[in-house]
């Protein structure tokens, strides 16, 4: 355990400094929201279609959903809705036109599908999340989640006893996403406090970090345990391999994927 | 085949007021359309959900298709995508909060992803299709697809000889989707006339009539040849029975949903 979480460690130090560079530009943030769409919807893919003839259909779906990412960014994250059923209908067109085997449609059709909303979709509020309510509040976003992360994982590893979904994630405690709101608002805290001291740039008010972390808490919690079920089903631990220590990259990424919708959800409605 | 061919026009004749009529005002249009997602999504859900334990993910992902259609035309088709994504994550938490058996989570969470994005999502462009671009529009579009299918359907049985896609739509022929394209160009010239006539309501204009009528031809043609690769896929000729000789409600709208978002790209680009 204490080798895998050195690695881990090691990992998030040299990835997280470009992650986090990319948030100087909005050009730069599409960049890196695309390869992360890429590389988690390829997993997600792979997971799917198992059939080595048709993984065809894991280029088409992989490609429609970086396509779409790149699209919405570029377009200043208007017409989302628009372009994301443009994007299914082409995918089913060309899922149409290709398909030889009618056993596999049903997998390959419906991945791409999840791949698009869940992946693609859910990953690309980051833009009307910067673009609406500052970098800064999207950078938070992003980090205040690796912050709960890491902390739910150290005060579960020490504390964890009340398990909450013992059939899909067993590791998971009460105890480790208490430690994880802890950990996030303590962060957040001093994001702040740097940002707004260094930077001049806009964090949301103190009282709304709170009601920040606790989303976080609620829907990192469910976006990994959604994401352990899809896993489970196909008897798998890690979505892939791609950050040593961290499994995949979906796996890295299962909660921001429910957080980040709500967290812009959040703002629009004046809440944070 | 003259009996179900008189059905069918019977069914026909009885419902089809209705929905025009639900054309009249944007609040029944909104009823109309949560109606049809209604039916529609069950048939797609009970299709994939076969074990009979788990019939509540049939409920929960008809009741979320169904709502986000409600919310997102009574917010007057705005945040679609915002919606379309926190829909979805409510869906996810709803199934994991309840799911007990991980072998049928796949489909089950992969249907309720499909249901929001195929039919809520593609059929909810009627909404921007009504406010922006009139009711004259709306309605045509969708008459106009009905008329492209019965079209088709009589020029294919007539003198459909080129098969175009033998393995999943075996009556699919090129002769047929010819007819259909003439018989929407006839009937949107028409149609045209008399409401600009009689109504004084705008129409687009005939030139467009030409290129909307093409759109037709293709999508409906990929949108009816996708969805019978997913009832393929689970050994159905019918997705339901709800309107006698049409089979169900998806069966009937299956072209429709691939149509009416291109259609709605077609008329924000000005093409239309």
């Amino acid at each position: 355990m204490m080798a895998e979480t050195k690695t881990r460690l090691i990992t998030a130090l040299i990835v997280a400094p470009f992650v986090v560079a990319c948030f100087i530009n909005y050009n730069s943030l599409i960049g890196l929201v695309a390869a992360v769409v890429l590389l988690a919807s390829y997993e997600l893919l792979n997971m799917a279609i198992l059939d080595q003839q048709h993984r065809i259909f894991l280029y088409f779906g992989v490609s429609i959903s970086v396509g779409f990412t790149i699209v919405y960014g570029i377009f200043q994250a208007r017409n989302g809705m628009l372009l994301l059923c443009l994007a299914f209908i082409l995918n089913g067109a060309l899922s149409v036109l290709t398909i030889k085997k009618i056993s596999i449609v049903w997998n390959t059709v419906l991945a791409s599908s999840l791949s698009l909303l869940y992946i693609a979709g859910c990953l690309s509020f980051f833009f009307p999340l910067y673009l609406k309510f500052g970098a800064a509040n999207a950078l938070l976003n992003l980090t205040a989640v690796w912050l709960y992360d890491t902390g739910a994982y150290f005060a579960g590893l020490r504390w964890g006893k009340t398990k909450i979904a013992k059939h899909i994630s067993p590791s998971k405690s009460l105890e480790g996403i208490f430690g994880g709101f802890l950990t996030a608002i303590a962060f957040s805290v001093v994001y702040k406090i740097c940002f707004e001291l260094i930077f001049h740039s806009e964090v949301m008010p103190f009282k709304s970090l709170v009601i920040f972390s606790l989303t976080i808490a609620i829907f990192d919690t469910f976006g990994d345990i959604f994401e352990s079920a899809l896993k489970r089903y196909f008897n798998l631990k890690d979505s892939g391999n791609v950050l040593p220590g961290h499994g995949g990259m979906l796996d890295r990424i299962d909660g921001l994927l429910f957080v980040t919708p709500v967290t812009y959800f959040l703002f629009t409605l004046g809440i944070l």
